[in-house]
């Protein structure tokens, strides 16, 4: 029987299965972070071997092709080294790339038209058509935006409480969060220079490790909902969020939710999947927006929610080489991988 | 006649003047970046001993005291070395360090008790109150705040951009402006992978450089003010400075604008003093939002503009050797300077 490997290649982590084209996955492996971007092409390629070595049971075997996943597949990738990297694992066939972006859709939803949502350390919206990206926004980085991600949360968090220890702010339960996680001692007047102390020593903490670190403050935000200054960040994203959708949303007929309703929704990402607060507030502020309210349109937005890549990784590796993914091969694909990872 | 060093130590420059008890300053000098903390303690004393030496002449000279300003003033600092290199100059007292805040309070004020407020690269507001800072707000860096700042104005503009060409935000006239900075060709509808090619350009070549070269794009809000999102830009900036200034008013009798329009005002730095938008824009969100409009207190509120901490460095020696700086010492401090610099 035919056999593709589908690697779903993370920034932190790998994810590698085995898939045939009734859509049974034979096999899982994960591996260390498989980016070549952050990781350079040595050591990323090492850990979509390793991830893949695992999900074939240690043996070669022969497989038909391989369909590697991954943010900056648009890069110009030496495709031939890992054509021969892949080789000793019994590859036949060819490797391709394809954006992290459509595995995500794809691990929600087996059509060719929808709209992803990702939310994580970024944040970025897609619009697929015709299994293509057809329209993306936002993913621009955490200087340009990535707004409503992990690192936005985290920076809005830190900034609330820097504001709130020197009065340009409303007073926060964060205030208390944020210094108890930097192990800075809180004393309402200790004052150096006329600058708090504690604010003077969070200034240090925070230039003393690499911006990605406010990331860490995320959390927090979630355990104080009912602190004002907490559920304004939380709006905020929701916000920003939404209207990233709404951005690679247009160009299809109808208008504002109804527009998104009418197509298969897939949120991902930390921010979106775990907990449900974030995910809630999008499709609040989405339906709230809905510009056509008295239209009667079924404007009911249900977002399919997904871990990761590796399920739409297979389902566009068995796409990509002519096999038709119906309802019945996704759902097995979800249900044999679900078995493998559990 | 006794003489003392004043010295303006910045990040990138550094500004020395010779100056007597009367107030007449009778040498100036500049030299590269005198901080310690962003050049490193080596660099930082060769350029206060060579701003010095110019201001100097050249020749030693009986020297009563030396007052360095700079930002990062409360950090321990070694003043047993800057005392060793200044003694070839002829120092005979003491080295003291300041806040660059209270230098550039007192290069528009000779009063004790007062406000100041700063943006250049960072923005920082700060109270004076018995010629020792009071209260300081925002200050807090690049990452934390700094709001209303060169480098907030530029980190706004750039992702008002990014935003406007992936549809979140609306259409700007900063766009090509921007694109036209960067080099980048602006092709309306050149796509890969689902986006304009000039966004993809845009994240690269940002991502290429430092998060502080964001700065560089700070002048074009200014020249089309005419645009929305220029206009909204430069009006969240005046929002979050007059934010800052108000919060380090606080403790001060009387409310808002009036608890302002009471004191001397310095406002320094480039957002500020190159071109009066922000400043106007400042001064106009505090009057509006003056608390007792019916109150009958005159709340005009009018800044005294300054270029730099140097003139203040001159008032902030002579104050801590004893000398009383009047309104005629201060007036001779500025304007023999001025003639120096001209």
């Amino acid at each position: 029987m035919q056999k593709f490997l589908a690697i779903d290649a993370g920034g932190t982590s790998t994810r590698a299965v085995l898939v045939d084209p009734a859509g049974y996955c034979h096999g899982y492996g994960t591996a260390g972070g498989g980016n070549p971007v952050s990781r350079g092409f040595g050591p990323a390629l090492d850990a979509l071997v390793q991830a893949s070595t695992l999900a074939l049971g240690g043996r070669p075997a022969a497989i038909e092709g391989v369909l590697v996943a991954m943010a900056g597949a648009s890069l110009e990738l030496p495709l031939h080294l890992f054509q021969a990297g892949f080789k000793p694992l019994g590859l036949a066939g060819n490797v391709m790339i394809e954006t992290d972006l459509l595995a995500m859709f794809y691990s929600g939803s087996c059509h060719d038209e929808g709209l992803a949502l990702i939310a994580g350390t970024g944040a970025v919206g897609a619009r697929i058509a015709g299994s293509q990206l057809a329209a993306v926004a936002d993913g621009t980085g955490w200087l340009l935006g990535d707004k409503g991600s992990g690192f936005w949360l985290g920076r809005e968090i830190a900034q609330a409480v820097a504001a709130a220890l020197d009065g340009r702010g409303k007073a926060t339960a964060l205030t208390e969060l944020v210094l108890a996680e930097l192990g800075i001692a809180w004393e309402p007047h200790a004052r150096t220079q006329g600058r708090l102390r504690a604010q003077q020593q969070l200034i240090s903490r925070v230039y003393e490790q690499s911006p990605i670190e406010l990331s860490r403050f995320t959390p927090l935000v979630f355990t104080v909902q009912e602190d004002d200054v907490a559920r304004d960040i939380i709006e905020r994203a929701a916000n920003a969020l939404a209207k990233t959708l709404l951005a690679v949303s247009l160009g299809v007929e109808s208008d504002g939710a109804a527009r998104i309703a009418a197509r298969p929704l897939v949120f991902g990402g930390s921010v979106l999947t775990k907990g449900s607060t974030v995910a809630q507030a999008v499709v609040d502020t989405l339906t709230a927006n809905n510009s056509e309210p008295g239209s009667g349109i079924n404007t009911a937005i249900t977002p399919i929610l997904v871990d990761d890549g590796v399920a739409g990784s297979a389902v566009l590796v068995l796409k990509r080489h002519g096999i038709d993914v119906d309802a019945g091969v996704f759902s097995r694909i979800q249900d044999s991988l679900a078995a493998l990872r559990s």
